[in-house]
């Protein structure tokens, strides 16, 4: 019987790490770390430049990179990050961002140079989305939802090497996210639900920051366990433009007519419950249904469980009156909103799987009792295009739209009869993306019609007053005013495929001739 | 020229999914899930009973099941978990849990009828440990820091094969966490921190909770993305006791002065600057420390960036006070630190690995300033023991201490003298967990003690007018009052082995003879 001391228990430690096969300790002859720090700042070796990111990242001809589009027509990540992939001389890149838009036009250079080879996206607009339509890429583009988007990237379909993720605020490790509670904030996106899937699943994480800001950059959205590299640059994107494009706050008259309108479906639903769901898509009409429900609410003593999907000021505002308990972001549509994820507990940053996953029964979509979409095109079998223009140009984003349509209690489509000389409720879509099976009512201001799939929702509607109309009608009435569409000059090169939720390619684009 | 319509472009649809090795969309001839939903509690297939759940895992003689010991003495799961898997008749079952307590005794009759053969922890206490410290069990317990635990968790050197998780509300989907907005709350215990690697790597996941809420419980720590089975029980613990053992708030005038001295050390350190950052390890005076520096960081415009690990009331109080501008909660160490976590935008939960994982250089005690920590025995070589007592029987727990100890830029040890008649400043420690290495002072209520290596905080100590001894003279005080330690009754049985941070075996600990 004796004191054991440590050296006495060696035999014993060398047996038990033999035994478990692993080292015996050595007394660690380091001294402590006890290098001053400025303030969270230093101990980093994560900060680099873009390029030394992009060289470490390991980055090779052929891989595939990835974007978020938070910042959408003010984003500045992707050009920037191309220009030096170009620069630096890598081709034959795959580009899967979660959605492009006007801004990305450079990357037609880009392609045309064989930088990018590939294009994986949600969406495209503008001169780029032209260029494409009319052949530019060999290869199709692959167009998915944004619930799809998180699938596959889980499921490994869709495997990032490298993902570039633009973020309002970053510490030197990596904690980041779309907002910045530092005085030095440039910029704030708000949620970035998009990049979520990305910063978990890509073999290599580059953040690029235009704030820096000490350890702990948290709550936010991306741990530093995912990330590899911040990139310190001057600007991410221009915020200002966040609410550009299809998400402005609506002030055309017809556009308010059809919110009211499906403000007015809503009610009569039968969907119009307390601890009911909503979701409202871009678009200026279905932006702005919201509004016009409110007052219901108060009056009927309705609340809301949540709000998801793209939050609004209206929504932060009836969130803050109590009258909607959560907000489940994926992506903010505006200023208020992205200050309200950075500021309220209750208002919930999810990633794209979380919201809109068709693999994972507790996707948020799966909840969602009400949503109201947007279109360009419905036809009479009640399929709905959002993605191609009745010109055989691509000019939009599936979005969510499949993934709301698909697993909502209540789909409602608004959609103006005609837009100009061009009429929105057709034969058939000139692309199908959300398939009729999922769409459930469709507003215009002619009428409202109802997928005979759901007689019990006519019957409600009837009751309420509500215009129903058949929509072959509603076409008939377009075809009325402005005649049968022309046929337009589709070529024989398939320049995008659309990827159905379940992943099987439910459409084909082809090349446009002039 | 003509117009596309779907009929006419299955060719190119056809050709496109073969070149994608994809398959061809059929029109899904499902109707829409209408079916009605009671506020977000249907629709779930992941609700089980517990016997399903375990069933349903695979889980299988040999593997590893896992516990978080976030309710402390109150936790309710183990007992109730392992009692069903032994009624199920499983067998040589790892039990890998973030802690045991007083309250897990009931496992002394598992291990004896063969149910649970292996056991890693952080810590083990009361009878249990008293039988284990015997002999109870073949193999020896393998301790580890909760840093080590994260480390290990995440590398798959411990690899975990079923999760039981418990949880204050959960909803069908398992977003879960330890604490309920719902009237129906019946436990809350704060963070969950040392569950959320589970929750991320465990093979399969199991939550307990007793408050079945509905969709979404959001925000949570964990998504139901990680999530395979929600089982709905009585009681997952006893809220009241998440503040026993360890970590009650002192009375104990001895506490108070060390608290206070400790205090007086933090200030004269030259760490006490404005965003310096803080933690405090559970034991009395420890805990206590931070309301000493008070009214110094109010008197001198101090304001900390954050405090780390286990949140206490005192450091809510003052992050409401503007004093501390964030809470980096790994374990909620009170209800008021639980409740602060569930309202609070600015008081985040962060998983054992974030928190104190040695392999990640973005956690968060490699940006900690101070750390004030407790010891049962501290010797003239600066090692620390927090887990055997001088009876040589196990009677604590390793926790975050030589995590916080290695990477904190300075470490404080307060510890009395003598408990009793028990010396705690000894020739050598009964086993060795904090390396001396790492720990720079030590605070007793008969003087402080600097680590030759850190000389220039021994100057600042003295310059401050503190009574800087040195550590043998402290070890002789305690001799002369009462003598030398009887030796213990060691036996040759290896009973526990303790892990180092960097996974070599650093100590062993050896059976005690009666």
């Amino acid at each position: 019987m004796k004191i054991m001391n440590y050296e006495e228990r060696k035999t014993y430690i060398a047996e038990a790490a033999k035994r478990m096969n692993k080292r015996v300790y050595q007394e660690d002859v380091r001294s402590k770390n006890v290098a001053p720090r400025t303030n969270g700042l230093t101990n980093s070796h994560k900060v680099v430049t873009l390029e030394e990111a992009i060289r470490r990242s390991g980055l090779q001809n052929g891989m595939t990179i990835s974007f978020h589009h938070h910042f959408r027509a003010g984003d500045k990540v992707v050009n920037m990050v191309v220009d030096k992939l170009a620069e630096m001389g890598f081709k034959d890149l795959h580009l899967a961002a979660s959605s492009l838009i006007d801004v990305h036009e450079p990357l037609i250079e880009h392609i045309r140079n064989g930088v990018i080879t590939r294009i994986s996206t949600s969406g495209l607009r503008g001169k780029l989305a032209q260029e494409i339509s009319h052949g530019l890429m060999e290869e199709p583009v692959v167009f998915r939802s944004h619930g799809s988007r998180g699938s596959a990237i889980a499921s490994g379909e869709l495997k990032i090497d490298v993902a570039f993720l633009g973020a309002s605020s970053s510490d030197p490790m990596g904690n980041a996210c779309g907002y910045s509670r530092s005085p030095n904030a440039k910029s704030i996106c708000g949620s970035i639900g998009y990049a979520l899937p990305d910063a978990e699943y890509a073999d290599k994480v580059v953040i690029l920051t235009d704030d820096l800001v000490p350890y702990p950059n948290r709550p936010s959205g991306i741990s530093e366990l995912d990330v590899d590299y911040v990139v310190v640059v001057d600007s991410v994107g221009d915020s200002s433009k966040i609410s550009s494009g299809a998400i402005r706050d609506t002030k055309n008259p017809r556009d308010i007519l059809l919110a009211q309108q499906a403000a007015r479906v809503i009610i009569g639903s039968g969907y119009f419950k307390n601890g009911f769901s909503i979701q409202t898509g871009s678009g200026g009409a279905s932006l702005a249904a919201v509004k016009y429900i409110r007052q219901s609410m108060i009056d009927q003593g309705i609340k809301a469980s949540f709000a998801l999907g793209g939050i609004t000021a209206h929504m932060v505002k009836m969130h803050e009156e109590g009258l909607i308990e959560r907000l489940m972001d994926v992506q903010s549509f505006d200023k208020v909103a992205a200050e309200s994820l950075r500021d309220d507990r209750m208002h919930k940053e999810i990633s794209s799987i979380e919201y809109a996953s068709a693999d994972e029964p507790g996707s948020a979509t799966h909840f969602l009792d009400i949503v109201i979409l947007s279109a360009l095109e419905v036809d009479v079998n009640f399929n709905v295009n959002v993605l191609v223009g009745s010109d055989g140009i691509i000019r939009g984003a599936i979005g969510g739209h499949p993934d709301t349509a698909a697993d909502s209690s209540l789909s409602i489509i608004v959609c103006p009869l005609l837009r100009g000389r061009i009429p929105c409720v057709v034969d058939e879509v000139t692309t199908l993306i959300t398939p009729g099976s999922s769409v459930d009512v469709v507003v215009t201001e002619y009428g409202i019609a109802v997928n005979p799939r759901r007689p019990e929702i006519r019957e409600r509607l009837e009751h309420a007053g509500l215009p129903v109309v058949d929509i072959h009608w509603l076409k008939e009435r377009a075809e009325g005013i402005i005649g049968k569409a022309a046929p337009l000059p589709f070529g024989d090169k398939v320049v995008g495929v659309v990827l159905n939720r379940d992943g099987s390619v439910q459409d084909v684009i082809r090349n446009i001739k002039d």
